[in-house]
């Protein structure tokens, strides 16, 4: 069997070796515009259309997609555009807790067979404007939703997390495991 | 100012490297029996121990000690002293919540600057026994207490938590900090 994972962000990638599965990467192109459906529900339908577009394009081949959207009292936290963007989001969600929540849809030849979402609370730190200062300096914030990464440096902002670490860096363990069980 | 870390924890280490502290490696020697104390306080007394230990041959240094400890239903887990044991720690944790507990302590010529603890707890999923079987063979397990590392491919495991990631890992990153910063 082949699996497809239709995400480019290298860090999904390493979370599906990290559950020893073989897989290769397609990227998908399709419309992320939603409108007319609840937040939580947002990741998991971009997670099924990223799954679908590279499916419809590989029709032997189960296709894994995955969204991940970051946010903080209602308020979508998207990439950064600069560094000042990063610095205020930073200190956006300083001493509070911001939720992250990601979408997987796996799917085969046009049929759905398996879409989920997992969701986690983050608490930041109380952390100082020159903490935030000396993170964006190391640019690991620039391909970050929330600007960012809880694998990386920016695990120093986190007090703790409440539901799955995995799901933060992009990929929710149990729900994958979960669609990739379909397969077998 | 130059910081010792008192651990042979190749996991502590990089993440205190991840935090961005520069430190040297000095392993303690110390006793690690402890009597007559709550189970919540014994990581953070051998957290000490240790620190004291290495401090007392270090004298212009900062010392970090660190202990974490696993149990479940008021069972400690150590590390698994070979596959049969392995597998039983890991068939006990299945679907249930257990506890990690470290100590964080920072210590300079004789004197604790700061103690702490950090409790995370752990959240397993209802895996199959050939999922342990598969995870055993890795051999990931043999120097972890509970029998899995949540860093690699023991991450299938996890559900969800509740507390700090890298406290499962070994050290708490706001625990760590906290005594870092009585440097500064």
């Amino acid at each position: 069997m082949l699996l497809i994972l239709a995400s480019k962000s290298p860090r999904r990638a390493q979370i599906l070796e990290q559950l020893g599965v073989e897989f290769r990467i397609e990227l998908p192109d399709c419309d992320e515009n939603i409108h007319d459906i609840s937040i939580e529900n947002i990741p998991r339908e971009l997670a099924k259309r990223k799954a679908f577009d590279v499916s419809a394009k590989f029709k032997e081949a189960f296709v894994l997609g995955s969204d991940t959207l970051v946010f903080c009292e209602n308020e979508f936290l998207g990439k950064p555009k600069d560094k000042d963007e990063a610095f205020e989001m930073l200190k956006k969600l300083r001493n509070r807790v911001h939720k992250v929540i990601s979408g997987v849809a796996l799917c085969k030849n046009g049929e759905c067979l398996f879409a989920g979402e997992s969701q986690t609370e983050v608490r930041f730190r109380n952390y100082s404007d020159s903490e935030i200062l000396n993170y964006i300096q190391t640019m690991e914030y620039a391909d970050k939703a929330g600007a960012y990464g809880a694998q990386g440096k920016g695990a120093r902002f986190i007090e703790s997390i409440n539901g799955c670490f995995y799901n933060v860096m992009g990929l929710p363990i149990a729900a994958t495991l979960e669609a990739i069980g379909k397969i077998e």
